[in-house]
């Protein structure tokens, strides 16, 4: 351990750098920075992590010489605010704050007001002339001090109610009580001094000492208070929350305490260098006259713009006159124009230091600039893609850097409406974020009434939202027509789900507190009601349900968008292929710049229209002829899906895959269903019964699935197979360029890949030769199940490509079926059991084995096989940068998701050279 | 290519030997050893496997100097038997006969008497004075050549009746009808010149051609016909299911034939060195007087007994009396005494030579001894103990050699009752083998009725079959006083399967035709409906239900095996233990040598008596508190089982699984139940069906289950912990070597198992500390998820030991429910998809790496962890070798299996010196 404890910084110069976060925390390497910046920063210093460390390691005492620096230290503060730390006529107060390496917010402990005892009080108040502002400062002090350093960082733990804080309080109510005030700021300087007096009794009586009266002593019990607080349990909870490592320990800053709360030269405010919700280059910012920094955002008084151009915005917005604003709400700029000046220059300062958009906060005291903080400010996805493709314009950064300072996954927000970030909110209950996007409407309980109230021309009943206790593939045409869906089961792969994702439609999906009354048209929330026609709103981004309309805002694609999608395409080296069913679909997908289709799901078409009769009677044949003949009905259907698909996907590769679902998810469950469907094809309800209860499976995703049914029923992949050949020969006709991929589901073993390769390949040579044209295709599989990732040597021997299907490699890997993990998931993620949701988040250390090992051994086989990935996290921007550190050719998501792809495929390249994505507070 | 093609044998001497099966096939590889024996053996000669390669190849013809080479074969066949082929006055006729390396019964060609002609006839009737016996010979000659060699090797495929054969059956019937004639046998020598004429103008009406008339043309025509019979679509057929390769092709045997059917000095017969029922070292044997080969099996008259004493033994079974015997049935010893002596030095030389049990066949023409065939005898598992045990003391083997002998597998047969080989049964249907063993019984439909009738002291009531859809907990007492269980659904891990494994109880499990009518007392299959009260066999190691008594053949475990287990604990590494749940199941396995509980599956428990009254109070608790209230009910309870446990036990090793099934398993599902159940716990419907349907999984496989539980509900592991560590301290006060090893199941991240750890560690010291004893135990997991495989390394800082769960493993690599893979497993089975149900035998390619991989990342991490099985897979041999290879610990499987993988795991160390198991054929 060095022997350097201390680090000062004040007056142009600073012993710390902005790169020494971890020795100084974020706060203080900062404070350092701006301070060599030469801005007025109030002078103080850093007690470094590693005296938090050594506290811990030796029964909570400190280094030898710590007290030495900090005393000189201290003498060094003094040198630079001209005043003096205990001094009765010019005494100098200290703030004394935690400052980890990663923020934790509100998790440890602040003391303000350090340095007032009975002999400067009366200092102080010669020298600010206002003895009210003093003794409320001094009543502070007593009341965090006593509170955080005497009873809490001492472990000791009142009786409810009996603690030194909940006893301060209950006498200061009592006070204003008595004495008729309602606010605390309508106490007098005699209520304030007869506090004191009563606090001084109560810690005296409460804790058998008397409250401190030594400047030095209060100064040590709050930096040892603050180290304390590292090991407080809120703290402890947060870190093992966020990962963060017991051992790191919390700096403490001591600062020279700076007052906006002096008069009405005095200020406080804070700003950002741009407009962080639309990125715009112009300074926004906001203050308060004679203020606290918490007073402005605690939003008790309206706060007043730092720049003139904006408070005229502002009153212009508000309906407030030139004359009126001028008088009561001035800019900053006019009403302290010699501050702002020092200001402006500071914010330019900092954002080209920083070469990013900046998080000030600033307090002017008796009409002087002090700078409190500096940080990267968080912005809308709009204003980051903005503000990046600025800043490569103004020189400040490269196109590269501008990649890396939009995260991929906030592209969300420009892509589907958002709850109006403004709006206040009644949260009813929550659910999964299964598709993103906000939507506003009626509560409708059938796909039916959807259609009907959507279609009735009435503007009032235009908008609805259709809530099921789950989805069903007939409910298409009610999830088409919905703003939004809301299911009370099912999850993130649900059929509501996974519909509504590749609709780019919001859904809230396993909203398990939902109770559907199908039959009343109601739904109950514990004791709320909502009754057909109510209006509800879900945020499918949160996986909020939220009672009554809200305001949503529309996306709108900027040009900067495009260019900074523009500049990701020159860069990444992973194709970005989309999941999509029908052409719609894959148009919106190719409009976002998908270079292909990874999945294509022929399921998905067998609910639409009367098909589904045709796929209930191949299901219910007696034998391969009655099975063929269904078959035949479904071909042309199947075939012009795939028309429309390939013209879409002109000149780009179409991966297709064979049917995967268990056969008993086309037909009806419930008595009466089975009955009506039974009468409906003219068979018999038993016999109906019968074959449901002959397909029923204790649990359907391992069950007869994928290519088992496949190699059970070749007649259905060939089916298949030649629906698909044919669109391709019939559109190669028109002059589009077809590129067929068949992808063969669930194989375990090669000899499954291999039977049905045969079909495949028997199909398109028939529909060649019947055809008389040539065309390429290529067949390959899903790589969904471990086995088929431990034996990819032998499957590549089949296959010419892979797609990895993270979802069901996911559930298989760890043995959890998604649609039940709702159960014990959450708990998982609070206990931090499993560091992310593995659904959403690939997890690297299992699965991704799995996936390295595949590839390795498939390339080993055929060294130019393809590899993809059609799972979730196609579009997840970790799991991407994993793709693509395996090499793979391609990922493939939904058509929203795929500029987050193709941006988050950009970033891997990039970090792959060293570069660092945006940072996270 | 080497350019001999053709190998003789005869005459006391051959140019091949036994261990050329890969050139001459088994059958000419065992005819050239014999001959080298110096055995009568009818001269012959093989063509070479390497010929029909070559054939194949080159557009189905010969290469060169083959005929050559086949003519001066015969040649000297001709001398050694002194006949000539196609000589006028003494014609040599031969056999044509595949042989290929592994045996395919039935699958390829044979055509006899070839050699007969025009010419050749009168030669032979003079040299016979048989000419009935010569015109049969001629016409059988006529029938299988022109089926063989004109019609299927030529590739004609006739419609259906026009074929020659048919034709000429009809014809035969035809003028055995005419003539009045019942049997073949019954056609006099008119009747077959009439025969032969007629077959004669079919073959030349049919096929357009004359029968050949010349014998070379006869014999190449045969010996190509048994070549094109590889690529018959049997024989491919055959070869797909059984994994031999094409390539091998088949060798042709070409041999002198000796008729046994030529007078009362001849006879034809089949022996075993040994009795291959009991293993009893006495030659055992029976022949036929002027019989063909085939006459014998057909079982058409009595055959006799070889020996004298085998002979007084048949007819004192069979009520003959001595002379009746002497008159009618005499022994060979005794009916041709020279023959019988010369047979008796044959067999002594055959099995000292092959040092093996030996099945041989021979046949005795006008008084002269011609061996045709010798291979190692099928034996039961009784007699392959005996028989290995007798050849140690006999000198004849090494006791390694014993070890390998047996079969591990065959064991089972001497551990439970077995159907009599030597009944006729009536199969009513089949079900899967779910617990082995045979048991017969009257139906019984409730497990209440099985106890009523059981107890009802009524004999005729003594015995009973429970029938049930499935069985439940509940049901236990039912089964436990049954003779054996049959359900109609549910696979080989469903409750009915494992706990009548358990219980070493016949179980026939999923068998999915029955259709149980519980309220009628009936159930039915297809038309055939039976009652309560019918009887039925069950035959548990083959899946068959069969209508009626059938008497079953209880086991006796004879020295001899105790003799072999003694042999195979001398050199097997791997340890033996047992999945057991009670003390009793303890002492079984613990008789049967288990050294130790591999798993003791704590769940079970939780169904005796009224437990299961406070597990459902359990679950429906609100929190934590009224959880604790019902499991601290459930505490003393089980803490009891395991203390029996720990003393059935004393100084061996109990791994003890905590919870591990979904809570819903232990609630009921149907209406009226749950409201019977709601009733009894004084708790609303209403509450129950949420609380029913709150639990519900869509694949409970993959849900809230394992340590999921115990994650989310700590207080059961805390339970289950401190009832095992009680049990532990209080039986260790009585002197009992208490060692329990604590197993956390379903982990698949490491954080997982350490929160679990931690609370079995802190129940541990609770307990020592409160009772004043120290103790040992471990604390480990089941690996049974690809991620556990995966991050073995992780686990095993945690984990002291690793028990692999192969039943759950291979459902989640492969992505199969073993409930549901009955809908295409048998497919993939029938289509060798896959190479065995993965569910018995370890998949050693892909479930296999992951168990690889596990041992060598978790020994990484900790060199000293212990590695063992607890899957089905433990029990079954080739799957004990491969834990053995990897360097498990142990196994542990079933209490009945603990012999197999006792007998498994020494013949696991003797391959790995070069050993080789039992020849299958």
């Amino acid at each position: 351990m060095p022997d350097k404890f201390v680090y000062s910084f004040g007056g142009g110069t600073a012993e710390g750098r902005a790169d020494m976060k971890n020795l100084l925390g974020g706060k203080g390497a900062n404070l350092a920075e701006m301070a060599n910046l030469d801005l007025p920063v109030p002078a103080g210093f850093t007690v470094t992590t590693e005296v938090c460390t050594w506290f811990y390691q030796h029964g909570r005492t400190y280094p030898e010489g710590v007290d030495r620096q900090v005393e000189e230290a201290l003498r060094r503060v003094e040198d630079l605010m001209g005043a003096k730390f205990g001094d009765a006529d010019n005494p100098l107060l200290v703030s004394v704050r935690s400052g980890a390496r990663a923020s934790m917010p509100g998790m440890m402990e602040t003391v303000l007001n350090i340095g007032l005892t009975e002999k400067t009080i009366p200092g102080l108040i010669a020298r600010t002339g206002n003895e009210r502002f003093v003794y409320d400062a001094y009543r502070r002090l007593i009341q965090m001090y006593t509170d955080v350093v005497m009873e809490k960082a001492a472990g000791i733990e009142p009786p409810e109610g009996r603690g030194v804080r909940a006893q301060m309080e209950h006498e200061m109510d009592r006070l204003k009580q008595e004495r008729g005030r309602r606010l605390d700021t309508d106490l007098t300087v005699d209520d304030l001094k007869q506090l004191v007096t009563a606090f001084k009794k109560i810690v005296q009586d409460t804790l058998g000492q008397p409250f401190p009266d030594d400047p030095m002593e209060q100064l040590w019990g709050a930096v040892g208070a603050v180290f304390q607080s590292w090991n407080g349990k809120r703290a402890i909870t947060y870190r093992r929350i966020n990962g963060i490592p017991d051992e790191w320990g919390t700096a403490v800053n001591v600062q020279a305490m700076v007052f906006g709360n002096m008069g009405d030269d005095s200020a406080t405010g804070v700003a950002f260098t741009r407009d962080p919700a639309t990125g715009d280059p112009a300074f926004y910012g906001e203050y308060l006259v004679n203020a606290q920094g918490e007073d402005v955002v605690a939003g008790i008084r309206t706060p007043q713009q730092v720049t003139l151009e904006g408070s005229r915005r502002w009153a212009k917005s508000n309906d407030v006159s030139e004359d009126d604003r001028k008088a009561k709400f001035p800019s900053l700029e006019e009403a302290m124009p010699e501050a702002y000046k020092t200001l402006e220059t500071i914010y330019r300062k900092l954002e080209s230091h920083y070469r990013d958009m900046q998080d000030i906060e600033f307090t002017i005291q008796d009409g002087r600039l002090w700078m409190l903080q500096t940080r990267t400010g968080k912005r809308t996805a709009a204003a980051a893609v903005k503000i990046a493709v600025d800043m490569v314009s103004e020189g400040l950064i490269s196109k590269e850097e501008a990649l890396l300072r939009v995260e991929p996954g906030s592209l969300d927000q420009l892509l589907h409406p958002t709850i109006d970030p403004k709006a206040q909110v009644k949260v009813l209950t929550r659910g999964l974020p299964a598709s993103p996007g906000a939507a506003t409407g009626r509560v409708v309980f059938s796909a039916d009434d959807a259609v009907t109230w959507t279609e009735s021309g009435d503007p009032q009943k235009k908008a609805v939202i259709l809530v099921r206790t789950e989805t069903s593939p007939e409910d298409i045409h009610g999830m088409d027509v919905a703003r939004g869906i809301l299911t009370a089961r099912g999850g993130m792969t649900s059929h509501a789900a996974v519909v509504a994702r590749g609709m780019g439609k919001c859904c809230v999906a396993g909203a398990g507190e939902v109770l559907v009354d199908f039959h009343a048209k109601t739904f109950r929330v514990k004791d709320t009601v909502v009754k057909e026609g109510d209006w509800i709103t879900l945020d499918g981004s949160t996986g909020r349900v939220i009672l009554g309309k809200v305001d949503t805002v529309d996306p709108v694609l900027s040009g900067d968008f495009g260019q900074i999608m523009a500049w990701a395409d020159e860069v990444r080296r992973l194709k970005v292929r989309t999941n999509a069913d029908t052409p719609k679909d894959s148009q919106v997908a190719r409009n976002f710049g998908a270079e292909g289709i990874g999945l294509c799901r022929t399921e998905h078409m067998f609910f639409e229209g009367d098909r589904i009769d045709a796929v209930r009677e191949m299901i219910l044949a007696d034998d391969v002829a009655g099975r063929r003949k269904a078959l035949e009905k479904l071909l042309p259907m199947q075939r012009g899906d795939f028309e429309g698909i390939f013209r879409a996907m002109d000149g780009l590769p179409v991966t297709i895959r064979t049917l995967d679902p268990p056969l008993h998810e086309f037909l009806p469950h419930s008595d009466a269903e089975i009955e009506e469907l039974a009468g409906k094809m003219g068979v018999s309800a038993d016999k109906l019964r019968d074959r449901v209860h002959s397909l029923h499976e204790a649990n359907p995703m391992l069950g007869h699935r994928g290519c088992r049914l496949g190699l059970v029923y070749p007649e259905i992949s060939e089916m298949q197979a030649r629906a698909i050949f044919e669109a391709a020969a019939n559109v190669i006709k028109e002059g589009v360029k077809a590129i067929p991929e068949i992808m063969i589901p669930l194989v375990g073993v090669a000899r499954e890949l291999k039977l049905q390769e045969e079909i495949v390949r028997r199909a398109a040579a028939d529909v060649m030769k019947e055809k008389g044209i040539q065309f390429e295709y290529l067949v390959g599989t899903m790589i969904e199940l471990p086995r088929a990732a431990l034996t990819a040597d032998k499957i590549a021997e089949v296959a010419e490509f892979f797609s990895y299907g993270t979802n069901d490699l996911t559930q298989t890997t760890y043995g959890i079926s998604r649609d039940d993990a709702g159960k014990f998931l959450p708990f998982y993620l609070d206990h931090k059991i499993y560091p992310a949701d593995p659904f959403q988040v690939l997890d690297r250390d299992g699965v991704g084995q799995l996936l390295a090992m595949g590839v390795e051994k498939g390339r080993k086989t055929r060294p130019n096989l393809k590899v993809g990935i059609c799972g979730e996290h196609g579009g997840e921007p970790s799991s991407v940068e994993f793709c693509h550190s395996l090499n793979f050719n391609y990922v493939s998501c939904s058509p929203y998701r795929v500029p987050i792809a193709r941006l988050a495929a950009a970033q891997a390249v990039l970090k792959e050279r060293g570069g660092q994505g945006p940072v996270k507070e």
